[in-house]
């Protein structure tokens, strides 16, 4: 199982700042994900509230099950060192992914406090990082 | 046609610290890259020279025949703002390539000048990178 | 409708430091300006949760029965980019609001992080700038 | 009687940068602040200089038939020290105005060396600021 | 009564990088903590939610039969103003503690932003820092 | 035998600034500490020495017979390189305590540059802090 | 016409620090520029009021007889966000123009807050500046 | 003779901030220096304008009977770069006075940006910094 | 003989962000340059290489029939150390000239490490600026 | 009695960089100070030892029968923080004294960790400082 | 076999601001060297270009037959991370040499991103420098 | 007459942390490089005191049998700016030594304030540093 975590306001998307995230809700998104990945089971999970990804990491991350997780940290990306630290705490693998290109926005989203205990980090080719993240989870150093 | 550009140190790929970047010479990796991706010509060009850099980027960020450039700017990452200029200056997409996760390496290399002007970047997934670089730019939207 | 958010520990005003915030309690003083402004409906909600904050703006803000916000984040103007993205994701104005004048208090306190998405700031002039916000969003331009 | 002072360039209003600062000069609005105010004098004073602006605070600020000034130092917000230290030398209460949102344009104007010494500060409202500021002298801890 | 309250990740102790934080879990050490103060009540508190803390701090903090509390922030020591304002805000006496020695690890963790309104902070003493705190609470000035 | 080292200045406590310090001799302290320690040796050093500081670290930090240090290094705490070198380099324990909060004081105490090499920190418990870090050196890991 | 204005201090040119500002008089310079500039009218104003430049460059900046202004900020360039915004509100085009070379001078001299709004900057090449200031005014784009 | 030079709001001492500047008007304290410098003549300047402050600077600094100045820049000195070229380019020599002891005062107030270019400063001392400020300049060397 | 020395990416003249560098190759200019220039001969020399450029540098820094040189760094002058010791190194005065207003650009463009050793520098005037440096190098101090 | 109390190097006046701190040993001065201040007593000590000058301003700093004391911390200016919280620790006034102008020397000369708690300071007028600093202290608010 | 090899400008030894550098030529000093340390070879290569440097660094650094390297990076000591990263991926030991010592002239050559992967730095012994490199690079350890 | 001298900790040399520094003591090397260096007398001298290094510079720095000093400042490198002054003051010429690469370590160690008034600095060599400087303040220029 991957499990694809988004953190705060990502549940606007399609309705927010459509020039910067476009203009697709990630519920529709998911609907292709999931049809392109037959066999292999996505589970979704959003919150705005940043305990409440602490928790959902901190599930998925010691759980047998999962292969791996998809991280979208949001705003949480830029100061959230609570999730840095259960991203950190967990066996299960996280590639970090960012729709837009944090480096060319403001100043304050250059840089993200997860980052360095993800395996990588996927910024800027918008909901296809979600795509190239699982297929990196399902099948890494190919 | 897909091009990778690979900037200073990496044509040590294998040789050097092997703990950071891994075992494998580019030129193999890019053999079974090549034979994945069959009807798409993928072109490699490597330098240690920024200006040969810059040149490769203007060339082929003009030629109409090349659908995306994957672009690993090496330690020019951090500091060539030259380099910046010319993938700003081109029509052609570029997508930044790191094989080691640069946030969790030394303080100097958690930034790029260069993303900025990217389409986006792919960092700390090793030589799957290139891959899924060259997926991105075959079928972006998708 | 104009809808008044309070963020964390403002439950507390009229026990919490005195000298700096008043010694008057939110609901008394809420009273008082539902008086005032009859025939103006005002909501109210408060919460010590980051997420909430943010769940509330995102409800509000895009409610169009919602004339604007009021909304003093307390500490989270110092850090939450998160709540500063659900302010810049809505249509609905907000105000925001400080009772003390954060600009003579410690140096952490100087910047909000959320005031450049907002319409607009009033600060140091006590429970008054709720008043004051309610009437510029009732009628701005007059 | 109020007092409202302010500073350089703000003699331009109308002229200058209409996007950023609107189109009606500051006289125009004078005369409509003064006719909702009846019965309350309201003196205005503007210039391009610091020192004439020290000497103003100086002699409003002592004056006993003052109830209250209104100052938009305009620039001089972001550096003059000589400013501050006038504010903070007399004994009548002073709200800091402006009329853009400083927060959210360039960085050197984020921070204003005179709020603190002020009794709190109101951006980004307009011209409705100097109203609202106007309506808080009159009526504090209403 | 003491209280002892725990932040984000605390929960995993044991689990989580067992090199920084020991192989114990807390409630293991609470058992015995309990044990040896015999006669006092220890109550305990976790969560990974930054307003539950919030809302913890300010329960215990003006309940008058809370002698004092040993709270451990966490993550949120290095970012919460919202939780350096409910421990300013309440009069019960508040000793942070960390079990690992936060000067020795990542510049980020070096600075507690809510050491100061503490009564004090003890860092580096593994889980007897917990014991420690209580002494302290229980006969400070002794 | 316990070993406790005090900076400069100490030899003032009690007269010096007694709202920060208190109004207590550190002697007095010691005499009633060596009461309640009874069956362990108490050592005591003070100096306002940078050098003999040094000096003493280094003799006690080799001697065998000695189970800990308690060092409090008074204002070198901020800058002495010296003192943190000489720490690094012995094997025996040192617990850093400091008698004030020095995170509530002026941003130049924020910082200990030899916290990172102690076993850790006790401050802000005033002349309780002497007591636990006893404690502690005698009895870690209870 | 051309308007060339000069900041403080400037006034003393050939007097002061002869070794930096060359050693002759700027109304010598004056005159022969004059000269050479037969058929166009130049206008010279020098004041050491930070307000009375604001104002000159007020009311030159909106005569439409004014072919451009050439304009000396002396010290005000390094901190007058004054005249930064009195350039910014004009339409008329100013050319700054140092006669040093203010990058090899003192570090606070290295930036001028007026540039960004200028034209352009000319620095370094003397007397000389003021001449090809006038030359591109006159001929831009040739 | 000797020329005193006061800069802004120092024309109300004894009015303004009492605990830090003293409650004597500078003309009280100036008619008592001048009866015990007899002899020599006792020059007073003073304005809140920065251009005023430039022109007495050079007026004074270029006068052949000016045996010294004596300078109090007040806020200008934290900023004016403009006072300090002017200082700069006189042969007179310059002691800046600061009544109150800056370095004790806010961060903005620690340094400034005339000492540099002024044969010394004396601060802190009250208003007997100007007696010791024209002492010196009366008999350097002695 | 004038010799031109661009760096890196301005043999896209023309093609390159044309809102930023105009529509002109630079070659186009340079015939233009040349005739009115008649008697003169200008020399020019592109390259996006560091080491070419510094090549340069010396070859014509050293050569008696050059009068001065005119150098477009481009975006190594943020960071090329080398090239601004080789303009240090060489008799022949060299000016430095940047098409766009750098000051207006981006923060890392404000500053150039070379103008320090230059003579001085144009920028923001154009393709001008090549003819006003030209122009000032065959006649300085005129 | 007044103490001067002088740091380290200073027992090199006259030897040391005599372009900076003159060519007189402080002896020699010292002779002809004692001589013109006749009736008063001053003691001198010069130590190169931070301790030992803690340890003579705790000694000097207590005893009632001195009046004041002139201090010359040298080097240790710049960093001593134990000699900082000596000065702050005892009753008798502390004037501190600089030979040369430390605002016009290396950046890192400019801050005087010392003055905030000193009376006052008395920089770059020589050895003169010392003596106006013993005419402040014998009739300091004359 | 020793190799030499010296970073951009290093060619113009002798000619180059002789102060600094002194007045030989570096082939002159190479003689004398290849004298005394006779029975050694000693290689040299001088380029001005970044990548011939890194293609340098390589070639020998893998050579078996090379005992040392001495490397004067010039001023790509102070920004060329890619020459760094070539330094580290090598198993030959670097020595880097500075001729003049850099920590005595401006700020942006204090620092050199190199020193961090050589075995060792040697600064401002002149062309000693490389004498004693080859002898510790013949001899380590002795 | 060639001096050594070792500042704080180093008399350690052997004893602390030996992956840094080596297991040879000092006093045993030393042996080795006087026998090396027969007919040359080698003064050694340790201290880890502050003021006896200066008292030890200025006495062999101004002893005209004194060819050189090799001086190793330990930690006191970081900031003893009274060791600076020392060593600025004298006409023996000093070469700085450091056993370990200095730029390898913890950011605080990056920078020696003493570096920029010796002739040189050798760092990383281990004790072979001080051979080198032994062997080039015998022979320096050669």
């Amino acid at each position: 199982m991957i499990v694809i975590i988004n953190g705060p306001n990502l549940n606007l998307l399609g309705q927010r700042e459509p020039n910067v995230y476009g203009q697709r809700s990630f519920e529709d998104y998911l609907c292709e994900l999931r049809q392109r990945a037959d066999g292999i089971e996505i589970m979704y999970f959003q919150s705005n509230h940043e305990g409440e990804l602490v928790d959902a990491i901190q599930k998925f991350g010691f759980d047998t099950s999962v292969t791996g997780i998809v991280f979208n940290p949001g705003a949480y990306s830029h100061y959230s060192i609570a999730l840095r630290d259960a991203v950190a705490a967990i066996p299960v693998p996280v590639v970090e992914v960012h729709i837009s290109n944090i480096a060319a926005r403001e100043e304050f989203r250059h840089h993200s406090v997860i980052s360095a205990v993800c395996r990588g980090t996927i910024a800027g080719l918008g909901l296809d990082g979600y795509r190239l993240a699982v297929a990196y989870l399902l099948a890494p150093d190919l």
